[in-house]
Protein backbone atom coordinates (compact mmCIF):
# COMPACT_ATOMS: atom_id res chain seq x y z
CA UNK A 1 0.00 0.00 0.00
CA UNK A 2 2.87 2.62 0.86
CA UNK A 3 4.46 1.36 -2.05
CA UNK A 4 1.64 2.49 -4.41
CA UNK A 5 1.61 5.68 -2.45
CA UNK A 6 4.82 6.38 -2.83
CA UNK A 7 4.69 6.00 -6.81
CA UNK A 8 1.04 6.78 -7.71
CA UNK A 9 0.87 10.64 -6.76
CA UNK A 10 1.77 13.18 -9.08
CA UNK A 11 2.45 15.63 -6.89
CA UNK A 12 4.98 13.33 -5.17
CA UNK A 13 7.13 12.98 -8.29
CA UNK A 14 9.47 15.74 -8.20
CA UNK A 15 9.98 15.09 -4.38
CA UNK A 16 10.46 11.61 -5.05
CA UNK A 17 13.36 12.88 -7.12
CA UNK A 18 14.83 14.82 -4.66
CA UNK A 19 15.25 12.45 -1.91
CA UNK A 20 16.09 9.36 -3.75
CA UNK A 21 19.12 11.86 -5.06
CA UNK A 22 19.62 12.93 -1.40
CA UNK A 23 19.32 9.87 0.41
CA UNK A 24 22.16 8.65 -1.89
CA UNK A 25 24.62 10.55 -0.51
CA UNK A 26 24.10 9.68 2.85
CA UNK A 27 25.94 5.91 3.70
CA UNK A 28 24.12 4.74 6.84
CA UNK A 29 20.50 5.78 7.40
CA UNK A 30 19.10 4.78 11.18
CA UNK A 31 16.38 5.40 12.92
CA UNK A 32 15.62 5.32 16.45
CA UNK A 33 12.37 4.17 16.99
CA UNK A 34 10.14 3.52 20.74
CA UNK A 35 6.51 3.53 20.15
CA UNK A 36 6.53 4.65 23.96
CA UNK A 37 7.44 8.70 24.88
CA UNK A 38 9.81 9.16 27.56
CA UNK A 39 12.50 5.95 27.30
CA UNK A 40 15.56 7.89 26.22
CA UNK A 41 15.01 8.05 22.30
CA UNK A 42 16.66 11.25 21.72
CA UNK A 43 19.54 10.78 24.32
CA UNK A 44 20.43 8.01 22.21
CA UNK A 45 20.45 9.53 19.39
CA UNK A 46 22.26 12.93 20.00
CA UNK A 47 24.90 10.05 22.02
CA UNK A 48 24.98 7.78 18.90
CA UNK A 49 25.57 10.83 17.08
CA UNK A 50 28.41 12.51 18.85
CA UNK A 51 30.15 8.57 19.38
CA UNK A 52 30.45 8.40 15.54
CA UNK A 53 31.19 11.58 14.89
CA UNK A 54 33.89 11.04 17.43
CA UNK A 55 35.09 8.56 15.39
CA UNK A 56 35.79 10.68 12.62
CA UNK A 57 32.43 9.98 10.43
CA UNK A 58 30.35 12.46 8.99
CA UNK A 59 26.89 12.43 11.01
CA UNK A 60 23.58 14.33 10.47
CA UNK A 61 20.50 14.24 12.51
CA UNK A 62 17.03 14.25 11.45
CA UNK A 63 14.79 15.15 14.98
CA UNK A 64 11.18 14.25 13.44
CA UNK A 65 9.46 14.16 16.95
CA UNK A 66 7.59 17.48 15.46
CA UNK A 67 5.72 17.94 18.78
CA UNK A 68 7.94 17.12 21.15
CA UNK A 69 11.92 18.09 19.73
CA UNK A 70 14.76 18.05 22.18
CA UNK A 71 17.65 17.31 19.96
CA UNK A 72 18.41 21.40 19.68
CA UNK A 73 18.33 21.71 23.49
CA UNK A 74 20.24 18.81 24.01
CA UNK A 75 22.93 19.44 21.91
CA UNK A 76 23.24 23.26 22.95
CA UNK A 77 22.06 24.73 19.77
CA UNK A 78 19.96 27.95 20.40
CA UNK A 79 18.67 30.55 18.28
CA UNK A 80 20.19 29.25 15.39
CA UNK A 81 20.82 30.60 11.85
CA UNK A 82 18.82 28.57 9.25
CA UNK A 83 19.86 29.88 5.80
CA UNK A 84 18.61 28.73 2.65
CA UNK A 85 21.74 28.25 -0.21
CA UNK A 86 21.93 27.09 -3.46
CA UNK A 87 21.64 23.57 -2.38
CA UNK A 88 18.74 23.91 -0.09
CA UNK A 89 18.10 24.64 3.58
CA UNK A 90 21.18 24.31 5.55
CA UNK A 91 21.12 22.19 8.49
CA UNK A 92 22.52 23.98 11.65
CA UNK A 93 26.14 22.54 13.24
CA UNK A 94 26.37 21.23 16.30
CA UNK A 95 29.11 19.43 18.64
CA UNK A 96 32.03 17.85 16.48
CA UNK A 97 30.01 18.87 12.63
CA UNK A 98 27.55 16.96 13.51
CA UNK A 99 24.69 18.26 11.34
CA UNK A 100 21.07 18.84 12.43
CA UNK A 101 17.57 19.69 11.32
CA UNK A 102 14.14 19.89 13.76
CA UNK A 103 10.87 21.89 13.55
CA UNK A 104 12.62 23.69 16.84
CA UNK A 105 14.66 25.60 14.11
CA UNK A 106 12.21 27.37 12.96
CA UNK A 107 9.32 28.16 15.55
CA UNK A 108 9.47 31.79 16.05
CA UNK A 109 9.78 31.29 19.93
CA UNK A 110 10.82 27.80 21.18
CA UNK A 111 8.05 27.05 23.81
CA UNK A 112 5.16 27.33 20.68
CA UNK A 113 3.76 24.09 19.68
CA UNK A 114 3.09 22.82 16.13
CA UNK A 115 -0.51 22.23 16.13
CA UNK A 116 -0.79 19.98 13.03
CA UNK A 117 -2.54 16.94 11.67
CA UNK A 118 -1.06 13.76 10.63
CA UNK A 119 -0.87 14.87 6.86
CA UNK A 120 1.21 17.73 6.79
CA UNK A 121 3.90 16.27 9.46
CA UNK A 122 4.64 13.55 6.67
CA UNK A 123 5.07 16.34 4.29
CA UNK A 124 7.34 17.98 6.72
CA UNK A 125 9.35 14.95 7.42
CA UNK A 126 9.08 14.78 3.75
CA UNK A 127 10.64 18.10 3.21
CA UNK A 128 13.32 17.52 6.14
CA UNK A 129 14.72 14.50 4.02
CA UNK A 130 14.83 15.94 0.78
CA UNK A 131 15.29 20.15 0.82
CA UNK A 132 18.05 20.00 3.41
CA UNK A 133 21.38 20.41 1.90
CA UNK A 134 23.33 17.09 3.74
CA UNK A 135 25.81 16.47 1.45
CA UNK A 136 27.23 13.47 1.66
CA UNK A 137 27.34 11.84 4.92
CA UNK A 138 28.13 8.41 6.95
CA UNK A 139 25.47 7.94 8.98
CA UNK A 140 22.34 9.82 9.28
CA UNK A 141 20.29 9.17 12.77
CA UNK A 142 16.47 9.91 12.70
CA UNK A 143 14.57 9.99 15.71
CA UNK A 144 11.39 9.54 16.06
CA UNK A 145 8.46 10.61 18.16
CA UNK A 146 6.53 7.81 20.45
CA UNK A 147 3.60 6.07 18.55
CA UNK A 148 3.25 3.86 15.07
CA UNK A 149 1.68 6.66 13.19
CA UNK A 150 2.64 9.27 10.36
CA UNK A 151 5.55 10.48 11.68
CA UNK A 152 7.26 6.48 11.46
CA UNK A 153 5.37 5.67 8.33
CA UNK A 154 6.92 8.91 6.50
CA UNK A 155 10.00 7.87 7.45
CA UNK A 156 9.61 4.13 6.30
CA UNK A 157 8.48 5.91 3.20
CA UNK A 158 10.51 8.61 2.23
CA UNK A 159 13.89 7.63 3.49
CA UNK A 160 15.05 5.38 0.46
CA UNK A 161 17.56 2.69 1.56
CA UNK A 162 16.69 3.12 5.57
CA UNK A 163 19.38 0.55 7.01
CA UNK A 164 17.19 -0.14 10.56
CA UNK A 165 16.02 0.65 13.41
CA UNK A 166 17.15 1.14 16.88
CA UNK A 167 14.75 -0.11 19.11
CA UNK A 168 14.41 1.36 22.49
CA UNK A 169 12.50 0.37 25.54
CA UNK A 170 12.84 1.04 29.62
CA UNK A 171 12.93 -1.87 31.55
CA UNK A 172 9.39 -2.27 32.61
CA UNK A 173 6.76 -4.56 30.80
CA UNK A 174 4.44 -1.88 30.82
CA UNK A 175 7.08 -0.37 28.28
CA UNK A 176 7.92 -4.05 26.33
CA UNK A 177 4.49 -4.15 25.56
CA UNK A 178 4.21 -0.93 23.74
CA UNK A 179 7.53 -1.33 22.78
CA UNK A 180 6.71 -4.80 20.48
CA UNK A 181 4.09 -2.98 19.12
CA UNK A 182 7.12 -0.69 17.23
CA UNK A 183 8.98 -4.21 16.81
CA UNK A 184 6.20 -5.08 14.74
CA UNK A 185 5.59 -2.13 13.14
CA UNK A 186 9.09 -2.07 11.67
CA UNK A 187 8.57 -5.69 10.32
CA UNK A 188 5.19 -4.77 8.84
CA UNK A 189 6.77 -2.20 6.73
CA UNK A 190 9.99 -4.24 6.01
CA UNK A 191 12.66 -2.26 8.04
CA UNK A 192 15.00 -4.29 9.13
CA UNK A 193 16.09 -3.81 13.19
CA UNK A 194 19.43 -3.64 14.11
CA UNK A 195 18.50 -4.24 17.64
CA UNK A 196 16.86 -3.59 21.36
CA UNK A 197 18.46 -1.26 23.79
CA UNK A 198 17.49 -0.96 27.55
CA UNK A 199 17.54 2.36 28.95
CA UNK A 200 17.35 3.19 32.35
CA UNK A 201 18.05 0.42 33.63
CA UNK A 202 18.84 1.10 37.05
CA UNK A 203 19.96 4.17 39.57
CA UNK A 204 23.37 3.35 41.44
CA UNK A 205 23.00 5.13 44.49
CA UNK A 206 25.92 7.07 45.02
CA UNK A 207 26.28 7.03 48.90
CA UNK A 208 25.92 3.52 49.04
CA UNK A 209 26.85 2.09 45.74
CA UNK A 210 23.76 0.23 45.70
CA UNK A 211 21.87 -0.15 42.42
CA UNK A 212 18.55 0.14 42.91
CA UNK A 213 15.66 -0.81 39.61
CA UNK A 214 13.37 2.65 39.48
CA UNK A 215 11.87 1.48 36.33
CA UNK A 216 12.15 -2.81 37.40
CA UNK A 217 11.62 -5.20 34.84
CA UNK A 218 13.82 -7.37 31.90
CA UNK A 219 12.15 -5.78 28.96
CA UNK A 220 15.32 -5.34 26.52
CA UNK A 221 16.46 -9.24 27.25
CA UNK A 222 12.62 -10.23 27.38
CA UNK A 223 12.00 -8.51 23.34
CA UNK A 224 15.24 -9.69 22.59
CA UNK A 225 14.24 -13.70 23.06
CA UNK A 226 10.55 -13.01 22.03
CA UNK A 227 11.30 -11.61 18.82
CA UNK A 228 14.49 -12.90 17.60
CA UNK A 229 16.31 -9.53 17.70
CA UNK A 230 19.54 -8.88 18.71
CA UNK A 231 20.44 -7.63 22.49
CA UNK A 232 22.64 -4.10 22.74
CA UNK A 233 22.62 -4.28 26.32
CA UNK A 234 21.46 -1.46 28.80
CA UNK A 235 22.20 1.66 29.84
CA UNK A 236 22.30 3.10 33.56
CA UNK A 237 19.93 6.06 34.90
CA UNK A 238 22.27 8.34 35.91
CA UNK A 239 20.66 12.01 36.57
CA UNK A 240 23.47 13.80 35.39
CA UNK A 241 22.24 12.88 31.73
CA UNK A 242 19.25 14.69 32.35
CA UNK A 243 21.34 17.67 33.73
CA UNK A 244 23.65 17.45 30.42
CA UNK A 245 20.79 17.61 28.09
CA UNK A 246 19.09 20.67 30.03
CA UNK A 247 22.30 23.01 29.57
CA UNK A 248 22.90 21.32 26.35
CA UNK A 249 26.15 19.61 26.47
CA UNK A 250 26.50 16.00 25.39
CA UNK A 251 26.46 13.75 28.40
CA UNK A 252 29.22 11.25 26.47
CA UNK A 253 31.83 14.16 26.51
CA UNK A 254 31.48 15.31 29.97
CA UNK A 255 31.37 12.26 31.99
CA UNK A 256 33.43 9.72 29.24
CA UNK A 257 34.47 7.60 32.13
CA UNK A 258 30.53 6.93 33.86
CA UNK A 259 29.37 3.80 33.52
CA UNK A 260 26.87 5.15 31.61
CA UNK A 261 28.60 6.95 28.69
CA UNK A 262 31.27 3.13 28.94
CA UNK A 263 27.49 1.13 28.18
CA UNK A 264 26.91 4.13 25.56
CA UNK A 265 30.18 3.33 23.46
CA UNK A 266 29.87 -0.27 23.70
CA UNK A 267 26.40 0.23 22.44
CA UNK A 268 27.42 2.31 19.47
CA UNK A 269 30.42 0.59 17.90
CA UNK A 270 28.18 -2.86 18.21
CA UNK A 271 25.90 -0.49 16.17
CA UNK A 272 28.47 1.17 14.05
CA UNK A 273 29.87 -2.43 12.97
CA UNK A 274 25.96 -4.36 12.44
CA UNK A 275 25.31 -1.45 10.11
CA UNK A 276 28.95 -1.46 8.71
CA UNK A 277 29.11 -5.59 8.16
CA UNK A 278 25.92 -5.96 7.42
CA UNK A 279 26.25 -3.98 3.74
CA UNK B 1 -10.69 26.92 12.35
CA UNK B 2 -12.20 23.70 14.10
CA UNK B 3 -15.55 25.20 14.83
CA UNK B 4 -16.14 25.50 10.88
CA UNK B 5 -14.77 22.48 10.45
CA UNK B 6 -17.51 20.76 13.11
CA UNK B 7 -20.41 22.15 11.77
CA UNK B 8 -19.86 22.08 8.14
CA UNK B 9 -19.09 18.59 7.61
CA UNK B 10 -21.97 16.74 6.76
CA UNK B 11 -21.45 13.52 7.58
CA UNK B 12 -20.26 14.68 10.90
CA UNK B 13 -23.77 15.68 12.20
CA UNK B 14 -24.81 12.72 13.19
CA UNK B 15 -21.83 12.30 15.00
CA UNK B 16 -21.91 15.19 16.38
CA UNK B 17 -25.34 14.70 17.59
CA UNK B 18 -24.39 11.40 19.48
CA UNK B 19 -21.44 13.29 20.88
CA UNK B 20 -23.73 15.85 22.31
CA UNK B 21 -25.93 13.84 23.76
CA UNK B 22 -23.30 11.46 25.49
CA UNK B 23 -21.33 14.08 26.70
CA UNK B 24 -24.41 15.74 28.02
CA UNK B 25 -24.80 12.91 30.81
CA UNK B 26 -21.00 13.20 32.07
CA UNK B 27 -20.77 15.90 34.40
CA UNK B 28 -17.12 16.61 34.15
CA UNK B 29 -14.51 15.72 31.73
CA UNK B 30 -11.01 16.09 32.42
CA UNK B 31 -8.06 15.30 29.54
CA UNK B 32 -4.38 14.33 31.14
CA UNK B 33 -2.32 16.32 28.83
CA UNK B 34 1.37 16.45 28.25
CA UNK B 35 3.09 16.91 25.55
CA UNK B 36 5.94 15.15 26.19
CA UNK B 37 5.92 10.81 26.66
CA UNK B 38 6.71 8.84 29.55
CA UNK B 39 5.53 11.52 32.01
CA UNK B 40 3.14 9.34 34.01
CA UNK B 41 0.12 10.18 31.88
CA UNK B 42 -1.16 6.60 32.60
CA UNK B 43 0.01 6.43 35.80
CA UNK B 44 -2.35 9.55 36.66
CA UNK B 45 -4.99 8.80 34.97
CA UNK B 46 -5.56 5.73 36.75
CA UNK B 47 -5.00 7.19 40.14
CA UNK B 48 -6.98 10.18 39.56
CA UNK B 49 -9.58 7.90 38.47
CA UNK B 50 -9.35 5.55 41.33
CA UNK B 51 -9.30 8.05 43.72
CA UNK B 52 -12.28 9.58 42.95
CA UNK B 53 -14.15 6.59 42.95
CA UNK B 54 -13.54 6.00 46.11
CA UNK B 55 -15.06 8.97 47.08
CA UNK B 56 -18.28 7.38 45.71
CA UNK B 57 -17.81 9.04 42.44
CA UNK B 58 -19.05 7.31 38.92
CA UNK B 59 -15.87 7.43 36.93
CA UNK B 60 -14.49 6.33 33.32
CA UNK B 61 -11.37 6.53 31.81
CA UNK B 62 -10.98 7.28 27.55
CA UNK B 63 -7.48 5.71 26.63
CA UNK B 64 -6.47 7.99 24.01
CA UNK B 65 -3.46 7.30 23.66
CA UNK B 66 -4.00 5.01 20.20
CA UNK B 67 -0.18 3.74 19.49
CA UNK B 68 0.89 2.98 23.14
CA UNK B 69 -2.09 2.32 25.30
CA UNK B 70 -1.61 1.60 28.75
CA UNK B 71 -4.60 1.83 30.85
CA UNK B 72 -6.26 -1.50 30.68
CA UNK B 73 -2.86 -3.42 31.40
CA UNK B 74 -2.30 -1.04 34.70
CA UNK B 75 -5.90 -1.48 35.92
CA UNK B 76 -5.20 -5.23 34.96
CA UNK B 77 -7.92 -5.86 32.59
CA UNK B 78 -6.78 -8.09 29.99
CA UNK B 79 -9.13 -10.19 27.81
CA UNK B 80 -11.73 -8.52 28.41
CA UNK B 81 -14.63 -9.01 26.52
CA UNK B 82 -16.17 -5.90 24.69
CA UNK B 83 -20.33 -6.55 23.88
CA UNK B 84 -22.32 -4.57 21.59
CA UNK B 85 -25.76 -3.67 23.27
CA UNK B 86 -28.88 -1.34 22.42
CA UNK B 87 -27.13 1.39 23.62
CA UNK B 88 -24.32 1.03 21.90
CA UNK B 89 -20.72 -0.33 22.58
CA UNK B 90 -20.06 -1.25 26.43
CA UNK B 91 -16.86 -0.41 27.63
CA UNK B 92 -15.07 -2.41 30.30
CA UNK B 93 -15.51 -2.39 33.84
CA UNK B 94 -12.01 -2.09 36.30
CA UNK B 95 -11.44 -1.80 40.09
CA UNK B 96 -13.94 0.02 41.62
CA UNK B 97 -16.46 -0.24 38.37
CA UNK B 98 -14.68 2.32 36.49
CA UNK B 99 -15.43 2.16 32.71
CA UNK B 100 -12.83 1.58 30.54
CA UNK B 101 -12.68 2.55 26.61
CA UNK B 102 -9.28 1.99 24.84
CA UNK B 103 -7.71 0.51 21.65
CA UNK B 104 -6.22 -2.13 23.47
CA UNK B 105 -9.07 -3.48 23.72
CA UNK B 106 -9.96 -4.10 20.22
CA UNK B 107 -6.49 -5.52 18.80
CA UNK B 108 -6.54 -9.55 18.55
CA UNK B 109 -3.35 -9.54 20.14
CA UNK B 110 -2.28 -7.06 22.68
CA UNK B 111 1.52 -6.75 21.16
CA UNK B 112 -0.49 -5.82 18.00
CA UNK B 113 0.80 -2.14 16.52
CA UNK B 114 -2.20 0.65 14.88
CA UNK B 115 -0.21 1.68 12.00
CA UNK B 116 -3.02 4.38 10.82
CA UNK B 117 -2.07 8.12 10.25
CA UNK B 118 -3.88 10.98 11.73
CA UNK B 119 -7.25 11.20 9.81
CA UNK B 120 -8.25 7.87 11.27
CA UNK B 121 -6.90 7.84 14.50
CA UNK B 122 -9.30 11.48 14.73
CA UNK B 123 -12.05 9.28 13.67
CA UNK B 124 -11.20 6.26 15.91
CA UNK B 125 -11.79 9.08 19.41
CA UNK B 126 -14.77 10.51 17.74
CA UNK B 127 -16.39 6.74 18.14
CA UNK B 128 -14.51 6.16 21.46
CA UNK B 129 -16.76 9.30 22.42
CA UNK B 130 -19.80 8.61 20.69
CA UNK B 131 -20.52 5.17 20.51
CA UNK B 132 -19.79 3.91 23.84
CA UNK B 133 -22.44 3.79 26.28
CA UNK B 134 -20.61 5.57 28.93
CA UNK B 135 -24.21 6.15 30.80
CA UNK B 136 -24.62 8.91 32.95
CA UNK B 137 -20.67 9.54 35.39
CA UNK B 138 -19.70 11.92 37.13
CA UNK B 139 -15.65 11.89 35.75
CA UNK B 140 -14.66 11.05 32.15
CA UNK B 141 -10.82 11.05 32.40
CA UNK B 142 -9.19 11.41 29.30
CA UNK B 143 -5.21 10.13 28.79
CA UNK B 144 -3.81 11.50 25.73
CA UNK B 145 -1.04 10.27 23.82
CA UNK B 146 2.36 12.29 23.76
CA UNK B 147 1.99 15.79 21.34
CA UNK B 148 -0.13 18.42 20.08
CA UNK B 149 -1.16 16.36 17.07
CA UNK B 150 -4.36 14.30 15.48
CA UNK B 151 -5.68 12.45 18.61
CA UNK B 152 -5.14 16.09 21.48
CA UNK B 153 -6.96 18.22 18.28
CA UNK B 154 -9.87 15.50 18.07
CA UNK B 155 -10.59 15.50 22.00
CA UNK B 156 -10.37 19.50 22.20
CA UNK B 157 -13.09 19.21 18.94
CA UNK B 158 -15.10 16.20 19.59
CA UNK B 159 -15.17 16.40 24.13
CA UNK B 160 -18.11 19.04 24.08
CA UNK B 161 -17.76 21.28 27.33
CA UNK B 162 -14.13 19.45 28.15
CA UNK B 163 -14.01 20.87 31.92
CA UNK B 164 -10.33 21.24 31.47
CA UNK B 165 -6.70 19.66 31.41
CA UNK B 166 -4.26 18.45 33.71
CA UNK B 167 -0.77 19.14 32.93
CA UNK B 168 1.98 17.02 33.56
CA UNK B 169 5.34 17.29 33.49
CA UNK B 170 8.48 15.62 34.77
CA UNK B 171 11.31 18.15 36.97
CA UNK B 172 14.15 18.37 34.00
CA UNK B 173 14.11 21.82 32.01
CA UNK B 174 13.62 19.55 28.99
CA UNK B 175 10.91 18.32 29.66
CA UNK B 176 9.24 22.21 30.81
CA UNK B 177 10.01 22.89 27.38
CA UNK B 178 7.52 20.40 25.72
CA UNK B 179 5.48 20.58 28.17
CA UNK B 180 4.91 24.55 27.61
CA UNK B 181 3.78 23.43 24.06
CA UNK B 182 1.08 21.33 25.39
CA UNK B 183 -0.17 24.15 27.41
CA UNK B 184 -0.14 26.82 24.50
CA UNK B 185 -1.83 24.19 22.65
CA UNK B 186 -4.70 24.23 25.29
CA UNK B 187 -4.83 27.92 25.56
CA UNK B 188 -4.68 28.24 21.47
CA UNK B 189 -8.15 25.74 21.91
CA UNK B 190 -9.65 27.51 24.81
CA UNK B 191 -9.23 24.33 27.25
CA UNK B 192 -9.02 25.47 30.61
CA UNK B 193 -5.98 24.65 32.54
CA UNK B 194 -6.94 22.98 35.62
CA UNK B 195 -3.41 22.62 36.95
CA UNK B 196 0.57 21.62 36.36
CA UNK B 197 1.96 18.28 38.53
CA UNK B 198 5.05 17.20 38.91
CA UNK B 199 5.85 13.19 38.64
CA UNK B 200 8.79 11.68 38.98
CA UNK B 201 9.93 14.28 41.61
CA UNK B 202 12.57 12.34 43.47
CA UNK B 203 13.83 8.91 44.69
CA UNK B 204 13.99 8.25 47.93
CA UNK B 205 16.77 5.59 48.71
CA UNK B 206 14.84 3.03 51.08
CA UNK B 207 18.77 2.44 52.58
CA UNK B 208 19.21 5.57 53.63
CA UNK B 209 16.26 7.67 53.27
CA UNK B 210 18.02 10.01 51.39
CA UNK B 211 15.99 11.88 48.35
CA UNK B 212 18.23 11.68 44.84
CA UNK B 213 16.35 14.04 42.08
CA UNK B 214 16.85 11.09 39.17
CA UNK B 215 15.13 14.22 36.86
CA UNK B 216 16.65 17.18 38.19
CA UNK B 217 14.93 20.83 37.90
CA UNK B 218 11.75 22.18 38.79
CA UNK B 219 9.44 22.08 35.76
CA UNK B 220 6.42 22.00 37.38
CA UNK B 221 6.39 25.41 39.70
CA UNK B 222 8.19 27.37 36.86
CA UNK B 223 5.87 26.49 34.57
CA UNK B 224 3.04 27.14 36.79
CA UNK B 225 4.83 30.65 37.38
CA UNK B 226 5.77 31.49 34.14
CA UNK B 227 2.50 30.57 32.73
CA UNK B 228 0.40 31.59 35.44
CA UNK B 229 -1.00 28.15 35.89
CA UNK B 230 -2.20 26.78 39.20
CA UNK B 231 0.96 24.19 40.52
CA UNK B 232 -1.17 21.08 42.06
CA UNK B 233 2.28 19.57 43.74
CA UNK B 234 4.37 16.45 42.92
CA UNK B 235 4.57 12.95 43.14
CA UNK B 236 7.65 11.54 44.17
CA UNK B 237 9.01 8.48 41.96
CA UNK B 238 8.55 5.15 43.54
CA UNK B 239 9.82 1.96 41.91
CA UNK B 240 6.64 0.51 42.74
CA UNK B 241 5.12 2.53 40.57
CA UNK B 242 6.01 0.57 37.38
CA UNK B 243 5.64 -3.02 39.22
CA UNK B 244 2.17 -2.02 40.09
CA UNK B 245 1.44 -0.85 36.71
CA UNK B 246 3.14 -4.23 35.67
CA UNK B 247 0.49 -6.70 37.27
CA UNK B 248 -2.37 -4.57 36.57
CA UNK B 249 -2.90 -3.69 40.50
CA UNK B 250 -3.70 0.31 41.00
CA UNK B 251 -0.73 1.93 42.76
CA UNK B 252 -2.98 3.97 45.27
CA UNK B 253 -4.86 1.16 46.90
CA UNK B 254 -2.07 -1.14 47.26
CA UNK B 255 0.57 1.49 49.00
CA UNK B 256 -2.25 3.74 50.31
CA UNK B 257 -0.12 4.93 53.40
CA UNK B 258 3.19 5.61 51.05
CA UNK B 259 4.43 9.11 50.28
CA UNK B 260 3.75 9.17 46.74
CA UNK B 261 0.24 7.91 47.48
CA UNK B 262 -0.74 10.93 49.56
CA UNK B 263 1.02 13.00 47.05
CA UNK B 264 -1.65 11.31 44.96
CA UNK B 265 -4.68 11.80 47.23
CA UNK B 266 -3.80 15.53 48.02
CA UNK B 267 -3.76 15.92 44.61
CA UNK B 268 -7.24 13.81 43.35
CA UNK B 269 -8.89 15.78 46.29
CA UNK B 270 -7.29 19.36 45.12
CA UNK B 271 -8.68 18.52 41.12
CA UNK B 272 -11.62 17.57 42.04
CA UNK B 273 -12.35 20.43 44.28
CA UNK B 274 -10.84 23.07 41.51
CA UNK B 275 -13.63 21.25 39.28
CA UNK B 276 -16.57 21.14 41.18
CA UNK B 277 -15.68 24.55 42.45
CA UNK B 278 -15.61 25.95 39.06
CA UNK B 279 -18.86 24.26 37.74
Amino acid sequence: MLMSERNVQRPYEELNKLLDEKMRSIKYKVAVVSGKGGVGKSFLTASMAVLAAQTGKKVGIVDADVHGPSIPKSLGISNPQITVGPNGIEPVTGPLNIKLISTQLFLPQDDLPLIWRGPLKGRLIAEFLSSVNWGVLDYLFIDLPPGTGDEALSIAQYVKGLTGALIVTIPTSLSKLVVKKAVRFCGELQIPIIGVVENMKEFICPSNNIAYPIFPGNAGKELAEELSINYLGSIPLDPRVSECMDVGVPFVLKYPDSPAAISLKKLASEVMELVEGSS
